[in-house]
Order: C-alpha cells, then sequence, then structure tokens
C-alpha cells in the first residue's frame, strides 16, 4: 500500500458496440480503510467475464447499470491486508466482487476464502470457481444431462464450455462444440475431446450441426443466442432440453437490442421455464384426470359449456367460426341419426 | 346406413389464411365394410378443434399436411354399427379420429368406449375428453400450479381453456383470461370465475397485462402464440412457467410463417424445454461441485486451460478480447504485489 494510494480503472463511457480502452480510465485513488465488519484486500488476479458488459449498457434494467465513473467490476481473488470481521485475518486468500482495482474494501460477508493448498489460487476465478461450478451445476443439475445424449456447448472454448464440454463427455455423451476460429476449433477437438466442433459463423452453419448431431440435439448449454441460438433449435431432439445462461451475440449490438434477446435475457433473469407440451406423454395421468373431472363436473365444481350446430354440412363454417367468430367453450356438429 | 351409402366433407383446397366453404366439398359416397379388426361407426358428434388447421398447410412437416380429396380430420363419438373386432359389438358408443364423415370405418385399436350413463355422450369430445384432459394435465402435470400463483390461460373461453381456468381457480390461484370480444369476456369473468380477463387485441395489451397482473405471471398456458405470448413473456415472474401447446395465431397466417412460429412450434412438438439459469439457484450443489471438480483436476478427467495477462492496465484489452479476440479457456489479468 504504498503512499496509501492505489490505481483503479472507471467506466467512463458505455461503450457503443465493442469496448474500446477509452470506455476506460485508469486514475490512482486514496486507499480507504476498512470499517467495522469490513476487510482490505490485495488483488492478485482479476477474472475476465463477459458479463459486466450487459451493465455497460445506459439502458440496463436488471441488473441496473453501472454509473460513469464507478470502479469496473470484476471478480477477483486477492489477499485480506487488513481485517475488521471475526472470519478474516490479514494473510487470508479470499475470492469476491474485487472490482478492476489493486486494493478492495469489501464486507466480509460478501467474501469467500480460498484454500491456496487446492491449486492455484486463480483457479478459484475459475474452474474451482464460478466459471467451474456453472458448468458442473449446468450439466449436472439443470440439463441433467444423461450418457448417449448428443450435447451442444456455445461458446466452448470459454471458461464456462470448456469446463462443462469436458464434463458432458465424461459422462458418455456425443458433444459438440461450438468455436469462432480455427484456433478454438483446435483446442475443443484435440484439447477438450469435443466430438464434433461447429463454427458460428460458418457459411453453411444449419447443415454444419444437422451434420454433427445426426440424431437431434437433446441438450444445448447456450451462452450466445441470437442467430446461434436459432440455429440450434432447428437440430432439437425430442424433449431436449436448452438452457440458456447468457446471450453474448447481443451484448456489444447498438442502439436497441433485437426484440428476442429482451425475451430469452428474461427468460434468463427470471429462471423461467418455457415448455412444449404434446397430450400424448402424459399418458400415465390420464386416469386421474378423468376421474377428478367426473367428480367435478357431479359437484359442480366446473362447468362444462358446449355450442351444437346440426348437420355434417355445417362443418366447415363451424370450422371457420374457430378463428373468426365469437366461439364459447366446446364446439360440436351433431350428425342426426340416419 | 340409407342405400349404403353417406355423407362426407373432404378437402378440396388448403386454405388461403382464414378457412373458407370453398376449400371444402359435401360429396356422397358408398360406404365401406369393416376388416378383420375393423369397426363400422356411425358419427353422432364431431369435435371442432383448431390444431388440424395445421395440416391444412401444404408446407406442414410434422405432422405432414392432408392430402386434398382426402376426408377432413375431426374427432367425433358415434355408435357402433358393425364390429369385426372382439371389444366391439353393435350398439358400444365410442370415440376416436372418425373424420367429417357420417360413417367411418377404423382399427378397434383407434377407438375408445365412451360409457353413456357418465354424461351426454358428447362430453368424451369435451370435458371428459380430449380438452378437458389436456386441462388438467396442463395444470396439474405440466405446469403445476399451486394455490397463490397467477395464471394467464390463452383462449380462455375455448375448449380447453374454459376448463383450465376452472381448475386453476379451483386450486386457489389469480387467473387472467385471455379473450378476444366483450361476450367472451363476460363468459370467464362472470360464468368460469375468472379474477381477470384481458382482450388480445386491446391496444393498450401490455398495460392491461401488467395490472391483471401485478406481481408477474407464474404460469401461463399458451395455445396462442404471437404477440400475446410475447406481451405475456414482459410480465414473467422468477421461476415462471410457460407451457406452450398450440399456436392458433398463426395456424391462418398465409404464405411463410414468422420463423418465431417455426421455433415455438418446434418447441411444442418436439416437447422441448428451453429454461433459463442463473447460477444463484444451485447453491444446494455448490458443495458437490466443488468436490468433484477438484477431484477431476487432480485425477485428470478435465484440464484447466488459462490465459493470463500481466498489469491492471491490461485489463481493458483483455475485457475486450472476451468478444473481439479468440480467447482459449480462462482469461485472466494479474496483478503483481506492491
Amino acid at each position: 500500500m504504498p503512499g496509501g494510494s492505489q490505481r483503479c480503472i472507471l467506466l467512463r463511457a458505455y461503450p457503443q458496440g465493442m469496448p474500446r480502452a477509452s470506455d476506460f480510465e485508469l486514475v490512482e485513488r486514496a486507499l480507504s480503510s476498512p470499517g467495522v465488519g469490513e476487510v482490505l484486500v490485495e488483488t492478485s488476479f482479476l477474472s475476465m467475464d463477459p458479463a459486466p458488459r450487459m451493465r455497460m449498457n445506459p439502458t440496463a434494467r436488471e441488473p441496473p447499470p453501472l454509473s460513469l465513473g464507478d470502479v469496473v467490476l470484476g471478480r477477483g481473488v486477492g489477499t485480506v491486508r487488513e481485517s475488521r470481521h471475526a472470519d478474516y485475518q490479514a494473510g487470508d486468500i479470499v475470492a469476491g466482487e474485487l472490482g478492476w482495482q489493486e486494493y478492495a474494501v469489501l464486507p466480509g460477508a460478501q467474501l469467500r476464502k480460498v484454500d491456496p493448498t487446492r491449486g492455484p489460487i486463480q483457479a478459484a476465478l475459475g474452474v474451482l470457481g464460478p466459471s467451474g461450478t456453472t458448468a458442473w451445476c449446468l450439466v449436472n443439475a439443470a440439463a441433467k444431462v444423461r450418457p448417449g445424449e448428443t450435447v451442444v456447448v456455445a461458446a466452448a472454448a470459454g471458461s464456462v464450455g470448456s469446463i462443462a464440454i469436458q464434463l458432458a463427455r465424461n459422462i458418455g455423451t456425443r458433444t459438440i462444440g461450438i468455436v469462432g476460429s480455427d484456433k478454438q476449433a483446435a483446442f475443443v477437438r484435440d484439447r477438450l475431446g469435443a466430438d464434433a466442433v461447429v463454427n458460428y459463423q460458418s457459411q453453411t452453419l444449419a447443415a454444419d450441426l444437422a451434420a454433427a448431431a445426426p440424431n437431434g440435439v437433446n441438450v444445448f448449454l447456450d451462452s450466445v443466442g441470437g442467430a446461434l441460438h436459432n440455429a440450434v433449435m432447428e437440430q432439437i431432439a425430442v424433449h431436449a432440453r436448452i438452457i440458456a445462461f447468457g446471450y453474448i451475440s447481443a451484448y456489444n449490438t447498438q442502439g436497441a437490442p433485437p426484440a428476442e434477446y429482451g425475451r430469452i435475457f428474461r427468460v434468463i433473469h427470471r429462471r423461467a421455464e418455457l415448455r412444449g407440451f404434446l397430450i400424448a406423454d402424459f399418458v400415465a395421468h390420464f386416469g386421474d384426470a378423468q376421474r377428478e373431472l367426473v367428480e367435478l363436473l357431479v359437484a359442480g365444481g366446473i362447468i362444462n359449456e358446449e355450442h351444437t350446430v346440426d348437420g355434417l354440412e355445417q362443418a366447415p363454417s363451424a370450422f371457420a367460426a374457430l378463428f373468426t367468430g365469437d366461439p364459447i367453450g366446446k364446439q360440436l356438429v351433431r350428425i342426426p341419426s340416419q
């Protein structure tokens, strides 16, 4: 803490499209001291992640945008230099939202301890931290990947994708990594052991995906969205699970993002579930359904509204009226006995 | 069976937009006799449903389109007049895919018996048949509606919607019925007991939905799609479940349907699941994730790829390179100790 000052990087401008150096400013600032319950941490490693880009958009709603002049967001790992929190003492290695700065003062409750005997401390930002944990939960808890399935991983060379594709591979799936360059393709195929790689920028993306997933896609772990999302959705198999956890393709869009981005992003943020339904999947419930519906009808717990027209020749107009009319209840055509 | 002939309605033209009378033709045809294992059924009631409209589109893929000249699809209930199947005898009441015709010859295996003591036989097409069963399974098995939730039902005056909204109401939810007219609004509110109704044609649809669902929408049973789907998606609550089981808004679209229709329709047909994911929901799994990731790293079951640049001042360019570069593995900025 030489001179009681430190260097920080502030957000100076909301990036227009891709972030540029001029959107940020390196400043020297006085070090603050930890208050009661707080800890002073010296940063050793900062994690670079796409998600904070969303908060560099002045129209972001949830989570809200950074203010200009704020220290840029970023998770980090570092060493406790001064503690006023009972759980921490000087020398402890901790991880948390340190920001792009050499020192951070944070409430102890917002930090977690890192065991430096478990591996290099920066692994707490990656494979043993949020990236690895996210990949593990995507594969095992959210998508519940099963042996023999075909699994597509977006941004497969990235921090989450590179772990997810290895975990899926270990389960005994056919893994397809989505990449953006030949270098990434070689890494994902040769080092991570993916069964196939597809470049999302390919002019023949749909055909490439179809060739890589001849039996359809059972699981799609999607952090990218946009055209890639739509292309993979063309190849989904029956009972496919698509887990959306990012939409990197739109993070650098200038102006209003596409409406679809808003919808998928809301699905992510609200952790919503959109499911396709065909009644044939629910045969096991038909008995319960019948029993309860009969009981309810008899007891007056539901009413059954029908509208009936007479004569086979009425069928075309009764059918059209489903769409153009003002139908109420079940629409029926009665055919008098011959 | 007067004169051994019957009347049928054939598909004569693929409807352009809304179905019209001229798309269909009423013809007189010789009655066929049941073969071994088949049953001759005299139709009493035909069910009018939107879904067969999809198969009147020559570009339909799954299920495939009707051929011109085919008897129009339609479920019906009727009386067995002649049986060559051991499970049926003359006089039995049965339901099945009878089509728009006075008599149908079908394999016995494609029929189901209707108990005429349970209510009017046509209920086997509605509340005690596919419509009611679909509504019950949507509410109880697919969406698993819980007391206190806000439930939006599209086409709430229709055969499935009118049952679904009553079942949801009985569970103790706030029910919002989507309607297309004042007459439907009155029916859904006053007869079915919905807490609120919203007209999908309203000029203030977004505001109407927001007012009707002040705490957001927990469950959306959607058979309509299109603009309504998008509007309701703006109001979804955390952990919302959206069950898509139709896309009526596009069934009568002329020319190529919107891309979004193709995607949602595929989700329906494949019974896929699109889920939004935030890692914070999976805290209960973090212990397992850590344990397994550490074991895998130690055993060489996964590799951990990192790329590190040195110096806080490198953070802006390392961040930009996530999007414009060719990143491999976890991207880190190392800050040398002061």
